[in-house]
């Protein structure tokens, strides 16, 4: 929902209007995002892969639209609600990719499998049980209910734990009519932040190693996965590779942050995309000799990954420290910035940010040319 | 807002609900709640000073509502956003105890005044020219604009660094007749954690002294400050001390949590208020052999405090780790907790923990009694 407050309509399409946001604001660089949405498409074609963007990272209709119409084949969900969002949209071929468990989750799936019609949504697996109680839920469902079986791949947040596991899982989807075993899931997490590229390329090749070997028996049992999906934006270059993955799940590419702009740049060879999502805060306080108080703190950035960069408003090499939940401690360099004066960052962790905010702030340089809701913020 | 598939209304009063709610879930516990606000109401009451909780806490008209039932004077707010919704929603006396400083929040201010009418909202300043700018912006509203200077208190978060500030900004106001000067503020931030009683107890005596002594400046110099307003649930017993402070801000006692626990609990000595704030998770897979993962991550629990523990639903001596945005890692002692099982946990830090919910599942032990939205989510 849009705070009535911070939903300043008149000024959007006013040049400026970047400078009369009611702060802490989400600003959101359309052209930047653009660029980006084009690169990692034009990237995927290229290889011959498939791209199903994860809408955890921006919970847009908007920007999950424009993701379609450049060329992904659909889109990722953490959350159920996150899918159901998207497909009440109309945002085709939605994979939800963490397992739907409870009794209320799984009528859910069900209703929305119902809703999105064959071809328009599927789910993980990653337990014999589960499986079942997917299959007995999908009373009155006039097609089979799609599912991915989960390979932990080594992280093991969710998935089956080992090959021999997959492979008995994926014999029992095949085994029951009411349930199509569409493919494998296999994400590796604990892999898109190694900043050293070679021992992230090592451990992204022994994960496709892996997965070859899984398809590859699954074949021989005559069990077909049409889809093997996985990677993030932090693996995407090294896991675009057919005879692997048929599609990737990342999602960052659109926005960037702190932590992902250091796994994606060499030196020399800067990130193929550039940081596009801000928080535009004001000085709210300057009375301390060596600091002046911003107002965006650990309600407005997630704190699991460093802390905000500053990107515009500031000297660069002015330093930002959390200073409580609505407040930010902004060390400055050069000239004391003034008081309301705006200062903008970079995001220390894009996705978790996005989801302390209502709204995008969406400009074009000065001008305030959107604002977009995040649809999915909270479903969890 | 409320996620439509989040409030299962059937629900709503049938024993067992807490169990069938889709999780993540934050839960209330509508006993410890209500003792925890009587509790504190008792407490003020007897030392013959004010209560004015934070709403930054709880971001809840329900829970303002009945903290104003059981004695408080008024509310506390960070932001001008709870400002608005406590004011819209009737609670009367409200404090913003942040500077509103950039054109569009000055606007907000005066039109909130006039909404609250005399008596009914008061802002902080910390600035002369933030003074100025609140008093040329007053035009039309048919009551002065009434204020509080705000004093640093050493932390230097908001506020004016100095004593000698300090009276100069109240001489200012003090002038200035479109402005009611009402008070004076000064918050110590930093006191609030210091798990050591008697480091605490030194600092806040400390704050209290300095506060005594800008007050009787002031007096001497015919300034009146009807209101001193400070202290949170770290300090309130040790500042509740009419000689220095007339009213406490305090707002973490309601729900209480990780932190708070143990600031407040001695040994021997158990903290006067119950933890009454918990996040309902559910186990989504269990293929590990150490773990089990619950759909709780980094966008349901603050991540500025260390980890959840565990309440109920697993061994005691389990213990949680952060497994991603959506994940957490529930590394569990004696039996391994089954797929679907729901596991609760006690918040780390209660405050930014709130703001990633939409609503409270409110809870009479099994029973679910109410839903309350988190009515300023977001509101930064």
């Amino acid at each position: 929902m849009l705070s009535d407050t911070q939903v300043n309509t008149p000024l959007i399409g006013l040049t400026g209007g970047r400078q009369s946001l009611d702060t802490p604001a989400l600003l959101l660089d359309l052209g930047a995002l653009m660029r980006n949405i084009e690169r990692m498409a034009a990237f995927a074609k290229a290889r011959g892969v498939g791209l199903r963007p994860h809408v955890k990272t921006h919970k847009s209709v908007e920007i999950a639209r424009r993701q379609v119409a450049a060329g992904a084949i659909g889109v990722s969900c953490v959350t159920l609600g996150e899918a159901e969002v998207m497909v009440k949209a109309g945002i085709p071929d939605v994979l939800i990719t963490s397992p739907a468990v409870t009794p209320s989750k799984i009528a859910r799936v069900v209703k929305l499998a119902r809703l999105a019609g064959p071809g328009g949504m599927m789910v993980v697996v990653d337990d014999p049980r589960n499986a079942a109680d997917l299959a007995a839920a999908t009373l009155g469902l006039p097609h089979p209910l799609e599912v991915l079986v989960d390979y932990g791949a080594g992280y093991n947040r969710t998935g089956a734990a080992t090959e021999a596991q997959v492979l008995e899982l994926a014999r029992r989807i095949a085994a029951e009519p009411r349930l199509k075993l569409r493919g494998l899931q296999a994400y590796a997490g604990n892999l898109q932040h190694i900043v050293d590229r070679e021992q992230r390329s090592a451990a992204a090749a022994g994960l496709r190693e892996t997965v070859a070997r899984i398809v590859a028996q699954a074949r021989q049992e005559g069990i077909h996965f049409e889809i093997v999906t996985g990677a993030g934006t932090g693996t995407h270059d090294l896991d675009a590779q057919r005879d692997a993955f048929t599609e990737l799940q990342a999602g960052s590419y659109v926005f960037m942050d702190a932590e992902y702009t250091q796994v994606l740049g060499a030196p020399g060879q800067p990130s193929p995309f550039e940081v596009s999502l801000f928080v535009q805060t004001a000085v709210v306080s300057a009375n301390a000799a060596d600091w002046v108080t911003v107002d965006g703190g650990t309600k407005c950035f997630a704190t699991d990954a460093g802390v905000p960069l500053v990107a515009r408003g500031a000297e660069p090499a002015s330093r930002y420290a959390f200073f409580g939940d609505e407040h930010g401690k902004l060390l400055f360099a050069g000239a004391r910035p003034a008081l309301g004066e705006r200062v903008e960052f970079v995001t220390p962790h894009c996705d978790p940010t996005v989801n302390l905010h209502d709204a995008y702030h969406v400009v074009d340089g000065d001008t305030l040319v959107a604002i977009w809701p995040v649809d999915a913020r909270g479903r969890h």
